[in-house]
């Protein structure tokens, strides 16, 4: 049965993004800091291209171990329309997925197929939909819920995340992000998630919080 | 050379606090679920005294390694104003910080001696006044900067703080606490604090990240 997942880095304030988000500065101003970690790591170097300023190869260890076992449990993706926008400029003709992505929006467009596997469904049906698709999809892998907030908010919502991950950077982002950014945890209505802890580990630049959801309600 | 630290616990989404905070409502609505871990501690029981619900003697583990520890590093605390006065009135003859406390306010008043070695110094001269006699008052041991909020927020502008601890409860608050519950980490100006993790664990009721300050600028 596939599992339901989100994976996520915030700021020790909670900001998942700064402000100023747009195509060409998809994370918003600031938020790069967040995911230093990440970016060092093997694993995202070889989805993701190289990345400028990184050194060739990145690293391995704890936190490239974290990161790739996001990419070998997701068989498929969902992704809001705003964070595809905001990658789609940036990720030229390999986009970093390298598995079906279902991309909630109100326009209809047809399968856009990138090379290294990654294809883009554009769901018009809403979350549950792109999330039913995904799940067929996903061929007895797990479901990332890519973000951006909004989405994983709505995945919340909805009951159907079984377990998260979120990589706590040490550092504030409310001086940058205060006006603008967004915290993953805001605008949640009555949700009254209640959850249980399942791993705590960290390295030098990150802090790794794992749980699975207990009551949803 | 004394620390000065603080450790605190947070919910998921931040909060410290609920709404409707005072004298017999010290955390507000929905906040204590944030503290079960730790209520749950024999040495939170044993320097509290007996907790209505607890079961008898509290519990041993790693959970209470934690407390115990910070029980035995503070050798004087600093506390607000505000959290001493909803703290007074649940503490009876013996307040659990068995250790000088050092406490903000703008009303001079002779020191208040109470069983159990606490006694509090009320001090009208501001944090850097509060946090000096602290640091004179533990006798070579670390200080706590017990809270509330803004007295921990005093403390980070003010770059006093060495390390921290937080201690995230695995729920989400904000459904009770979005209005009028307090987060620690707003309101922080432009604060860029920088920190580097120094530890991780969980038990089944929290997750404990350890930090020490980097740059406080």
């Amino acid at each position: 049965m596939n599992k339901v997942f989100f994976d996520v880095g915030l700021s020790l304030d909670g900001y998942l993004a700064g402000p100023n988000r747009r195509p060409g500065n998809p994370l918003g101003d600031g938020a790069i800091a967040i995911h230093e970690w990440m970016f060092a790591t093997a694993t995202f170097q070889q989805t993701h291209g190289a990345i400028p300023g990184t050194r060739g190869g990145g690293q391995r260890g704890a936190d490239d171990d974290l990161v790739r076992a996001v990419v070998e449990r997701a068989g498929a993706h969902v992704l809001g329309k705003r964070m595809f926008e905001e990658g789609e400029v940036g990720w030229g003709e390999e986009a970093p997925f390298h598995a079906p992505v279902f991309v909630l929006t109100h326009a209809p467009r047809g399968p856009w197929v990138r090379k290294g596997g990654t294809t883009f469904h554009f769901v018009t049906g809403g979350f549950a939909e792109a999330l039913t698709r995904a799940k067929a999809a996903a061929k007895g892998k797990d479901v990332r819920i890519g973000g951006g907030a909004d989405t994983i908010r709505q995945a919340l919502r909805a009951g159907a995340i079984d377990d998260f991950t979120l990589h706590v950077a040490p550092l504030l982002l409310g001086s940058v992000a205060g006006q603008g950014g967004l915290r993953l945890f805001d605008d949640l209505g009555d949700l009254r998630l209640l959850a249980e802890p399942t791993g705590a580990s960290h390295s030098a630049k990150a802090t790794h919080l794992h749980f699975r959801v207990r009551s949803k309600g």
